[in-house]
């Protein structure tokens, strides 16, 4: 799994973990998904699927969800290569895939499609120009549903206009620790962005990961909406530089630092929970330089052993203190690695 | 202070950590302290003093208690040399100390002269050979408050006959954990002896450590009371090691044995409780054989690192996290030399 995208440690890549671009699209010649039989999705999906099968240098694994196990849809979901609604077991629903994970294209979803481009670190730019490319590619060989005054059509009215999400996932461990984020989110959501948490809709983020991504989509160009996240990615990253400036003059929590990289290093038995709260620590231990840890390291141990990733990973339903002991296991291993490095 | 007693891993060290004999003894021509002057108290502990100056092979040191500083006073209880009682200050206490601190001896405490004989592991049979002995030599020279038929007199009746009272302390996490202590302290009970926490009276023992004496001081002789207590000793040992092998099938416990050394090996701010309650778990995972730790180790950090030794010890008064980092830092190094053994 090491030659995915997201293992990888980008640009800015001790703040930024991953940039991504998501665009939504449909076909003027077919109803909503919602509206449609399973048959008429299949055919939704071979069109995109043929329409993209010769597009320049990018492969897409065309993946129907209904011949995925439990495990693989969830795992999709865990590496937010498709979005939690679009895991919900229904006929109809494929999935185009590239080799390094980095371009994912839900198929009826809740709109016929869904063009996602990922890159490590911060990267928004690039995360569209590949999204941009695939849009144009499909453009010219399917008709989509388009209105002058509308812009793009989408199921739901909120997408309007350029039906673009632009975001970015974010590490603020030492904003999360001053409790700056709620401030943050009311700030940001007035210039058209909203922050929160990536990995539960509640008020703590697991592992201090948030997501900051643009809201409005209407009145507003794509790239006027992908600058305007930029500069606002640049202004959190560097608020969030200086208050873990000052944490570092903070014992107590160096000491959590500290004491994290003693658990995950000796422990027999983490659940995932546990180990997204203690990748967070060491993240920041070894962005300080006072861990032998690396950022790629976190960023595969988070990405690979998330629960149904891993049980889909060797193909078996692992209950729960089976899953615990072996992330432990690996865990260990791969911190003793990066400790020799 | 590595040359203490108590820094020992005696016989049966994996369980017994240490073994103690008390005499309460009074001289027949003084009142209970209790009811003595400052200056007649002087008076006993002179002659107590005097008395054991030319005792064979027993060097003592003799130290007014009043002239100690508080952190001194309090980190003697911290060691179990002198009674919490005794360390609140009171004009003419004095305590006689061998250079090793097996041998101290309480004066004016509740009576005038408290022998206490201490060694590492299971060792009642020595503890009581060098408590006889100053006590045979005392009676040479001095003359004991003695009845036919009530024994020796203490203040307290319930210290009447022998005033003995001979104890061990026993490691028993195993035990603690399956809640088995209170069943068998109703057990012990029955038999004339006596198990509780040996650092709170509370329910719960500070880590792990419990403290079995002899009840029963009336109608028992000091040999038949050591021959009931050695007796009881080893058959908690014998239950405490098949807990143990028990334990060690249980991937739950094994985990806390190795969190509690990524912790102490990795933390930066540890208290005396979390030390206390970590090292049980250590001595445990040293004694398995599956941790770098020697009981040697785990005997001197407990024994060095309460709070009071610890200030006394640098003769300051150092607030809470200053001693806390401290703490942690100690016990890393001591943990890494342990580890390269």
């Amino acid at each position: 799994m090491s030659n995915k995208w997201y293992i990888e440690n980008g640009n800015q890549g001790d703040i930024v973990l991953s940039s991504r671009v998501r665009l939504a699209r449909n076909l003027s010649d077919y109803p909503f998904p919602c509206r449609l039989s399973a048959d008429a999705m299949e055919a939704v999906n071979q069109t995109v699927r043929d329409a993209l099968a010769d597009i320049d240098g990018i492969q897409l694994r065309y993946i129907k969800m209904a011949d995925l196990t439990a495990n693989r849809v969830i795992s999709l979901a865990e590496r937010h290569l498709i979005s939690p609604a679009f895991a919900e077991i229904a006929p109809g629903k494929a999935l185009l895939l590239s080799d390094d994970e980095a371009v994912s294209i839900m198929l009826c979803e809740e709109d016929h499609v869904r063009i996602q481009s990922m890159y490590a670190g911060f990267a928004p730019d690039e995360a569209h120009a590949v999204a941009d490319k695939i849009d144009d590619h499909l453009d010219k060989k399917v008709k989509y549903a388009f209105d002058e005054r509308l812009g793009y059509l989408t199921q739901h009215p909120t997408n309007l206009g350029t039906a673009m999400r632009a975001s970015v996932l974010l590490h603020l461990p030492a904003l999360s620790q001053n409790f700056e984020i709620s401030r943050l989110a009311a700030t940001v959501s007035k210039l058209g962005l909203k922050i929160s948490g990536a990995f539960d809709e509640g008020h703590s983020a697991k592992g201090d990961i948030y997501r900051l991504s643009n809201q409005v989509t209407f009145g507003i160009s794509e790239r006027g909406a992908i600058e305007n996240l930029k500069s606002i990615t640049l202004q959190l990253a560097t608020r969030e530089r200086a208050a873990r400036e000052e944490l570092q003059q903070n014992v107590n929590f160096m000491d959590k630092i500290h004491r994290a990289y003693g658990i995950l290093t000796s422990a027999r038995m983490v659940t995932s929970e546990e180990m997204n709260e203690m990748l967070s620590y060491i993240r920041l231990g070894g962005i300080f330089g006072v861990l032998p840890v690396r950022t790629e390291t976190v960023n595969e141990l988070s990405a690979t052993l998330q629960p149904a990733t891993m049980n889909a990973d060797i193909d078996e339903n692992m209950d729960a203190p089976t899953r615990d002991a072996r992330r432990a296991e690996i865990i260990r291993k791969k911190l003793e690695e990066d400790s020799k490095i």
